[in-house]
């Protein structure tokens, strides 16, 4: 039986990764230091344990895995700092939740004799393009210290498979939405619909463009393209081929599903944040060609994922979320 | 009058730059840890002042940086683990001499609000093209942590232009040769020649085939583009045009200065050591089309500098290199 370690586990993405692997009957160990995720999100899920930990403390990451068996482990490293802007504001929190975690799980494998690596990659690493749509072999240099350290963290990987890594599959996700929602756009707007019924500010000016992938939809995409990828270091873009929706009509589904008489207000600026992207489209031919494409356009996924969120925020977290 | 700031200022291009910069009557405050660079080598030059520190520091940095007066500041940040070697059997040292000063240099540059950075990068974040010649528009993930630190370091300034950045030039350096040599092939078979006349093992099979620049064209070509590049963040090849040259070439070329009876061995191996890039073509046209090109081919580079190691290494340490 394969032993998955997922780090970030608890979090948004991780949960969803633990569960599907649980569900196949491997063993999943979490580790998670618990600042984005929670520990019931894993609740009622089976052969997966939690580790409360600090990813980027190489020493505390070897001692709790210590009782890991040898034999098959695959490692999922999924856990960042998912916060754009705080990372804009203060660049040291990207440099330890997002790099230093990297370096510290390369430590421990390389210490474990672990060859198999999974890394939660991003679209940020792309930098800004416009609607050109970027693929895999695309290079410009990140536009935030986000996409930065992801970028990094690429790096050290594909350096360490020339010394003992013998699989890395490098999963550039769009933005991706579902449940349980920690963060992100939707549950934003949401979250200050419920408080305020009556309006609702944008952030920029509303004509940010960007794809969107369900996470349930990108869990498959994710062991798909582990079951049948053969390279030794292989990047895939994760998306839908279509050119994204725009924040605005993002803000509108969500207020007609939340508060349907609140007016929207979208600023002057092109862009969201410091180092947001406004506009981007995905190459996806890569993951195309290999067999693989969402079911769900970037609109129906966020349509989805906006009415999952509303029933989240409208009660409390359900204790297992529904993939 | 500008104060240039000189990470690694008492190395082997340092040194160079730390001159060009006071031979046109400007300000050097150089800071060094002293590991591979050398106090003597500043020895004699005016307006230049060292400070021993490690530069993954900031808090000593922002200390020893107290002093530079307020007004028109340059920093050019050269420090980095130029071991290859040492950085691929134990990774750490490249996060901290090559990663982490980047951080903190430019930790310290946005809390000071200095904005223009001059940063010494290099091919190797490439990766491995064979013999297709690599423009700035080239990507690939680097194949050794030298490399991958230094793309990581590219990517954190580039997204310090969204925030506080005025003006950052990325030079990506080619194999540089010249005086005063402190590490390299060059000096490593001078060394090892003088030690034994009567042979010469060299690593890989010595057709591993790169670009070299000689470093005293290396600094007129960073004083150009410094003089003429008017973007936010600008990415330059430094380099040769030419194929480049092979090892087996350069260790000749050695023994015929050095040890003219010494038999020479190459191994089998295509590579020199993990996450050597064994042949490796520049793509220069953006530089020549900004309007400057070396004088001397990689051949020519290399034959000066064999002479000028092999006077060093026979002699001591001159008191101040020549350019």
């Amino acid at each position: 039986m394969t032993c998955h370690v997922v780090t970030g586990g608890a979090g948004f993405i991780g949960v969803n990764l633990a569960r599907a692997l649980s569900q196949i009957g491997d063993q999943v160990v979490v580790l998670d230091d618990l600042r984005l995720g929670r520990r019931e999100f894993l609740a009622g899920l089976t052969n997966v344990k939690l580790h409360e930990v600090d990813v980027a403390d190489s020493a505390a990451l070897t001692a709790m895995l210590r009782d890991v068996p040898d034999g098959r482990v695959e490692v999922w490293h999924l856990c960042a700092n998912s916060d754009i802007q705080k990372g804009a504001a203060d660049p040291s929190v990207d440099l330890h939740a997002t790099f230093l975690t990297t370096f510290a799980v390369l430590e421990v494998m390389r210490a474990r004799g672990w060859g198999v690596l999974h890394f939660a990659s991003t679209s940020a690493v792309y930098g800004d393009h416009g609607m050109a749509a970027v693929s895999e072999a695309t290079h410009t240099l990140p536009i935030s210290n986000y996409g930065a350290m992801k970028l990094a963290s690429e790096a050290i990987i594909r350096a360490a498979c020339e010394t003992f890594l013998t699989q890395a599959l490098l999963f550039r996700f769009p933005n991706v939405v579902g449940l349980p929602a920690t963060h992100g756009a939707i549950l934003d707007f949401t979250r200050r619909l419920i408080a305020d019924p009556s309006q609702l500010a944008v952030l920029g000016n509303g004509r940010q463009q960007k794809a969107y992938l369900h996470v349930a939809e990108m869990i498959e995409a994710m062991l798909f393209v582990r079951a049948h990828a053969v390279g030794t270091c292989e990047v895939y873009n994760l998306g839908p081929s279509d050119a994204g929706i725009r924040v605005a009509d993002i803000a509108g589904m969500v207020r007609d599903r939340v508060a349907p008489t609140a007016s929207i207000k979208c600023a002057d600026e092109p862009r969201g944040w410091v180092g947001d992207v406004p506009r981007f489209r995905y190459d996806v031919s890569r993951l195309a060609a290999f067999g693989w494409t969402p079911k769900l356009s970037s609109a129906a996924a966020v349509a989805r994922a906006v009415d999952e969120i509303a029933q989240q925020e409208l009660a409390p977290y359900p204790a297992t979320p529904n993939a």
